[in-house]
């Protein structure tokens, strides 16, 4: 940002939405070499620009420091040799990745001879609003770019340094391969005003994509005037059956509890079938201790297992993204799938079970985006669905659910060819 | 409605809303046979019962005559034995289209044997917001149940009557298939402050389909609080490029233009080619003065076509849905494509040429909803281009673009099976 003022904040993000409408249209039509050439020579110059990737972070750290961040939050900030080959690897992994732009997606000739193509193109420009974490500036701007969308990316200050040295690498290698100059814009940091500036122009930008805490998305989506893809909170549920395998249970709960406590498709509430509630909490209990997990439970819950803490209304609400479990027994599937409808935030749900129609039931009645049969809730995440990259879990119905990987950034078009077809 | 004055439209929106959220989670799972005999017997029961239909419909064409309504808004709602017959083989129609809910869009086993299906499901529940032709009415109420959503109706209310007894008529037949009876809600058209009620209310409702003026769609805009499909303004273009074939393109224009002028899909702004415009214009002035077209064109057409009447600014933008034809020569295809830019609304538009490289160009420049090629931009519907019927055509890009049918209205969720899979 050159200007300030804030007067200027919305002529800046106009002129910033409106280049990026300009690139849009370019990128719509770029080949899908010189896009997988450009993702590959970027992770070449990452990896050759190690060093002063490492400097520019080390400043964000110490300011982060500074500022009396938290332990967690300068680990999200803080890159090194292996997380910069991470990010090389993940953008060689984009460009692996088939292109979806001008993907056929039906197609079919009509009674009249009207052939009629289903088409598939980029949605535009994509306005992405972030957390501190510089890896994901590197694979928003690889998805979106790769996808045929401009970007305009508003990064956590935090890491600002870190991500204008990567995003600054990227544009090298985007001008050597004739990639639209404002094909990805990271935008000045410092005013919150900014967002709102961006929020008021439906015209150049296509979709939101906030990516954070509660009250960002729920910002973003009072004040914006274009379509909003939410990656909110995931409440995810385990449930075990009465048919159940304990081992199995155990397992899963074990990985979608402890394995990463801090995302978004980590368990947070248990529920378990009342029939082998008193034979299978203990040893629940036992395998969970051994990391330090706190329960909290239904009065029935706490008769098997007195040392739980009591749950409350809060707790079946809570995502808690820490060593946390709240557990609670019920009488039934429906019951089960009755707490998740009322609770859950329709992000992933998981049954544990050996019984089909009990399966069935489950699968057929919730409604979240993915819903894990005898798997970890941890399954929910681009990579591990077979989409590759995704630059967010949208937890919305509309457009695009679950993982948002490069489909998910797309739109379509008929096309249709006649010989002087009229209509009759 | 029931309950009245302005404390009740909130309470009323919202029980409204629970009701249809409730119906919804019943149609989800509601067999296709059942649904398909729903619309099959309301068929039936709309011949059967032509009389009342038509005795109701008389009532709202005398109000309607008596509030001095324009002949066009009554020749729209008035019903006869063969518009009621239409209806009922349009409900026959929407029974015969496959099933969407259900359908597996993709699936694969993923290198650790997780079992990953993506599922399509309904999106939920629909605030349909429409003008006042009664056949609306029963192809929404139609459409919606059968891709398994709820919905809930608010009509013009001159239809009033009409759509009543259709709603009441199609409400006996669900109540006989098991059909929950809140899944197609009719709501009373006298408060305007009810489509505000409605459009607070994201819990109970998925998606608000508004269809109508610009007055109302950007009203719904504004107000929703939930994902938005807009059935917006056609501004529609028919390009003829200097390789175009004269006939065809006479033929096109004149279907285009004169076979229904007052649809969203019909012609308002021609595009010319410099290289044949003295050539090809006055053929067509002559063609299009059978029909009592008016043409408005640039300084160059007048100067070939001395009785057009100069065109504004305002005409470049307009949605005539008239008996009107804006006329620009354009000195290339990339003039033409850059005026659709500017001017258009990304609704249809058609391209007339021989030459492959200007019909490539064309298709993949211009963004539009549908992209015609030596075809006539009337085909832009549901029914032509293989969808069957349709809720309306979206001019949105996100979500549903083009004819909105039956998977239009859906999402999809994502099912995992594993053996106890866990993630490393």
């Amino acid at each position: 940002m050159t200007e300030s003022g804030p007067l200027d904040i919305e002529r800046y993000c106009r002129e910033t939405g409106r280049r990026a409408r300009e690139a849009s249209r370019a990128l719509a039509e770029l080949s899908t070499e010189r896009k997988n050439a450009w993702l590959r020579d970027s992770a070449r110059s990452l990896r050759a620009h190690l060093s002063r990737i490492l400097a520019a972070n080390a400043d964000d750290v110490r300011r982060a420091r500074d500022a009396g961040e938290p332990p967690a939050m300068i680990d999200r900030l803080k890159l090194d040799e292996p997380r910069v080959e991470g990010m090389a690897k993940g953008l060689e992994a984009i460009a692996a990745l088939p292109d979806p732009v001008g993907e056929v997606i039906e197609g079919s000739r009509r009674p009249n001879g009207l052939e009629v193509t289903r088409l598939r193109v980029p949605l535009g420009v994509v306005f992405f609003v972030y957390e501190s974490r510089p890896n994901v500036t590197v694979d928003a701007a690889a998805i979106c770019v790769k996808s045929g969308n401009a970007v305009i990316l508003r990064g956590g200050k935090e890491a600002m340094h870190s991500s204008r040295v990567l995003v600054d690498l990227m544009a090298v290698e985007a001008e050597r391969h004739e990639i639209p100059p404002f094909a990805v814009q990271l935008v000045g940091p410092a005013e919150r005003e900014l967002v709102g500036g961006f929020l008021r122009q439906p015209e150049f930008i296509d979709v939101a994509i906030p990516r954070g805490g509660t009250g960002l998305i729920e910002r973003v989506v009072a004040e914006a005037r274009m379509p909003v893809i939410r990656h909110h909170d995931g409440n995810c549920h385990v449930y075990v059956d009465s048919s159940a395998d304990f081992d199995r249970a155990l397992a899963i709960i074990d990985n979608a509890k402890c394995q990463r406590p801090g995302v978004c498709n980590a368990l947070e509430s248990l529920l378990v079938h009342d029939a082998i509630a008193d034979r299978f909490l203990p040893r629940l209990a036992e395998r969970l201790a051994m990391h330090g997990v706190e329960l909290r439970g239904c009065q029935r819950t706490r008769e098997i297992l007195p040392t739980a803490l009591e749950a409350t209304e809060a707790d079946w609400r809570a995502e808690y993204l820490a060593l946390i479990l709240s557990i609670r027994i019920v009488d039934s599937i429906d019951e089960a799938i009755e707490h998740i409808a009322h609770y859950g935030s329709k992000h992933t749900d998981a049954i544990v079970a050996n019984d089909v129609d009990a399966i069935r039931r489950f699968t057929a009645r919730v409604d979240s985006a993915a819903v894990m049969v005898n798997a970890s809730t941890r399954f929910n995440d681009g990579g591990e669905l077979g989409m590759g990259a995704e630059i967010g879990i949208s937890t919305d119905k509309f457009h695009a659910r679950g993982p948002c990987g490069l489909r998910e950034l797309t739109s379509y078009k008929f096309v249709c060819v006649g010989d002087g077809l009229i209509r009759s």
